[in-house]
């Protein structure tokens, strides 16, 4: 079988919310958390370690935490939108009730990958700006797009949530975290229960890049 | 031509750091920013920016932040391995070597891609944590990597760098950047002078991924 193109992976990569509870064989698994080592970090330090849950017992007790995360979340976000235009709220609904699900069926995720980081081992140059420091992220995220753009090339379903952050402290208890490692994201894997990956919406690069300067349109004459 | 394979494309996706400086045909460029694009963001804000600096006056002004930069990072850098194994100091030399490159001719980068966030358009999940917060990064760093790996597609060097942070208040000045907008990378891309992108050095996921709980070893039997 010939591999996936780049392009058209990253073209068709959607957050699927929706999987079933079928089990991913260990090959396929190997590929996906293969293709997160080969991201790049600062300095190839690779200050990040991926806790891969697939025990029963501990995706119920983290599906708790998800949960009330989520609910509490999706109850704010649609106030949020309360007064957008009808088709953001549309789509609002439609991303809530896949959300719904994915917490409501939490316990059966086949695997859930969770991405820790260590800050010391990080150069962290925002550290000191008067706003929130992002860039210990730049070693960390880029091997969760690879993880996510893998699972695409697999067929698997997926999502990058950060929810089960706001219960850190639960969740290096569940897993043995050391303190000195923070939580950066959770990924539940699974086969897609309906279509899967697919078309994207997207906003243009026209609309989120300039030319030079903050606010100088950024061009490309027919090719 | 066929398009290059994902697992190819990020297996040999390197840090390019010497750069020519001849021009980047407008339709690769848009095809560069196009898989920025494509990343999944938090909620679909895409709560990002990318500023395309290719104007000689404002490089060489980046430039000269850059250079500041980077030699007090390289000289600290340094210093820490100083009592590394031998291998550890080589490949480091030679990483220094490259970054020196990229620094004393960052003049001539052909295009430099600044990308910034708004902290006000996501949901920093992690922002209450007593530990420096990465989340925001969550919905920047996944269009940073696919730009990385669509310059590997083209044929086009690159590296995540993000010592122009340091700088912010500088580079918002130059760049006319809002004062409620954060920078988070600086993407150099030029063709490469050498080799540009191949083979890379990783640690295997079973040095970095855990089975089900931290310190549990995960294993792959043979496939």
């Amino acid at each position: 079988m010939a591999e996936v193109g780049l392009y058209e992976a990253m073209s068709t990569l959607r957050a699927v919310r929706r999987l079933r509870p079928d089990p991913i064989p260990r090959a396929v698994l190997h590929r996906v958390l293969e293709a997160a080592t080969w991201a790049p970090t600062g300095g190839n330090t690779q200050p990040w370690r991926v806790v891969v849950v697939e025990e029963s017992s501990t995706m119920a007790a983290l599906g708790d935490l998800y949960r009330t995360a989520w609910y509490a979340y999706a109850s704010h976000h649609k106030k949020l939108v309360a007064q957008a235009p009808e088709a953001v709220q549309r789509s609002t609904e439609k991303m809530l009730g896949a959300g719904n699900h994915l917490a409501d069926h939490f316990d059966h995720t086949p695997a859930l990958l969770i991405f820790c980081f260590n800050p010391n081992n990080m150069a962290i140059t925002d550290r000191d700006q008067p706003r929130v420091s992002v860039v210990g992220g730049a070693s960390i995220y880029t091997a969760v797009e690879n993880t996510l753009l893998a699972c695409r090339a697999e067929g698997l379903g997926c999502v990058l949530t950060t929810l089960l952050c706001q219960h850190e402290t639960e969740v290096r208890s569940l897993l043995s975290i050391p303190e000195d490692w923070g939580t950066a994201a959770a990924v539940p894997i699974g086969y897609p229960l309906l279509g899967g990956h697919g078309p994207i919406t997207r906003r243009p690069i026209e609309k989120l890049g300039f030319q030079d300067r903050w606010g100088e349109p950024i061009q490309f004459p027919n090719e």
